[in-house]
């Protein structure tokens, strides 16, 4: 079974599951956004996990699809919070609807994700919901540091990983974790992909970071330097700011919170001529590394077969860009 | 063991919980609203619908808290919706911080809610759950439906019945029947004490739009006529509106909207006049006699001896502030 199987196991999964029908207004919101097909890697994560373990991975399917729900209310209560107008290229729920009906069909999509996950095995019900909620805890607080630091003059690199640890890469953990904990795989185990699926998140996310300003435009689908020109403090932006010289650091104030059209172009060039005087591209890179080589020591770490741990090693690859 | 002593337990347990410290952000506003001491009323019947089956009822403590944490981030996100400025005479969260800040620490309670249920005995911990999972999302629509009726020109009486059922009173029904579960009640019983918790909650509520026009103003602690002036679709208004004629209801109309501070008593007035002309105060008082009779007979059904469910009983009389 690969990973387009899988993929569809999913997507048929999520078709089949009922939010609640009344009142409409605080329903319809949820198959909207649910909708908006992504690319469903967290439940693609458990599955895969799971397959380690086990061939049969139907009982992961419900657990899987609840990874999901909680992910897209993130991203319906996130909107809300960064007054973002699209998602996937389509209007926010908060801008089709209103910020009252997002934050609450936002709130039902917690629940109903607990109840997705109802069904694990009654000996494992309280572990999973245990490292499910904690999971949810970080991510919120991962979302509040993240406007914490919008609002601060300074953010150190280690307040940043830990920042896009919490918001994104744990989630990606427990997906793995879930996995494995509902075919029995021994404990190590799945914390062994725990730890792999946060250092791929982190990579994954400092990645993210590098491809907006040194991305290939036409390959990555957004505008190069959308970070630069929102003053976004990313790991390339925060590197630099640790690095720069005087007039470096000039240099970046000088541009903040100038987001006008006309100066695009001007300002990216600006602020990449001081990511490259200070080899923040190489750097970047070097970051990325250490983090995927750590995940990767971790998936050495699982005492399976080869062939077991091939597709998820694989699909990281894939995330990664790489070939080995 | 009197209520007294209970609710000291219940006290003592809530200030002994940690939501979490760090971003402060995101956990201040938690202990804030949870701080601003409430009536304690849902953990409250959770311990005393335990106490009926064991007198033992430290089992129940955290999950009365779990209700406790529930309902306060019901508040905090309703708070939100309705732009409410003041709560318990305090500010709300979304005024005092912001309404970021509100959706996102009240997402955090919810998932804190469920976590302290997780110390539920295994073999209940399933049920438990999956309840508590269907009473919230029906507060979620319940919410919804008080929303969408402020839209709304028409509102049957039936359909009022309903938002408040699920907004108000399916929660208290919920408290009592887990109170009973945790102590390994009969079934039949636990659905009892549900029926019971969901006919009071109607009752207390059009007992609560009573007492906005007929209240006795020192004693109810609110400014008489509150919701008349706000145009708030109560118990009384919606049966006024169906029972009126062409002038009454004309004469409802022609208040609505002014919302000015110098007519206030003057509305007051004249919509009251409308509402004693039509008998609606002792429409009112029947409907809710109804309610707690059905109520009552839930209680009745229940095969314990009087003494173990006379605390309840009691309690019940004292929210409809009645003797007997």
């Amino acid at each position: 079974m690969d990973i387009s199987t899988l993929s569809e196991k999913i997507n048929h999964t999520l078709s089949t599951l009922r939010y609640g029908e009344h009142p409409v207004e605080l329903y319809e919101p949820i198959r909207y956004i649910m909708a908006l097909s992504g690319k469903r890697i967290r439940p693609l994560l458990v599955l895969l996990a799971a397959k380690m373990y086990h061939d049969d991975v139907d009982k992961a399917l419900l657990p899987a699809a609840a990874v999901e729900v909680f992910h897209n209310f993130t991203l319906m209560h996130d909107d809300i919070m960064d007054k973002a107008p699209l998602r996937r290229g389509e209007q926010t729920v908060h801008e089709k609807w209103n910020a009252n009906t997002a934050i609450l069909s936002g709130d039902v999509m917690v629940v109903r994700a607990y109840q997705l996950l109802l069904g694990v095995e009654q000996d494992k019900l309280a572990q999973v919901l245990e490292l499910f909620s904690e999971t949810a805890a970080q991510v919120c607080e991962g979302q509040q540091l993240d406007m914490n630091f919008e609002q601060r003059e300074q953010v150190s690199i280690q307040e940043y990983i830990r920042m896009i640890t919490l918001k994104t890469a744990v989630l990606l953990g427990f997906s793995l974790e879930l996995g494995a904990i509902l075919q029995n795989a021994p404990l190590s185990d799945a914390e062994h992909l725990k730890a792999f699926g946060d250092n791929v998140g982190i990579a994954f996310q400092l990645r993210d970071d590098l491809l907006d300003v040194y991305g290939d435009k036409a390959k990555f689908g957004k505008q190069v330097g959308g970070d630069i020109l929102s003053d976004k403090k990313t790991y390339l932006m925060l590197t630099a700011l640790e690095q720069a010289n005087e007039q470096q650091r000039q240099t970046i104030i000088s541009w903040r919170d100038k987001t006008d059209d006309s100066i695009a172009e001007e300002k990216v060039e600006a602020i990449t001529a001081v990511y490259n005087q200070l080899n923040i591209r190489h750097q970047t890179e070097q970051q990325i590394d250490r983090y995927f080589q750590k995940a990767l020591h971790h998936l050495d770490a699982i005492q399976l077969p080869e062939e077991r741990k091939s597709t998820i090693r694989g699909l990281a690859l894939q995330l990664m860009e790489r070939d080995s």
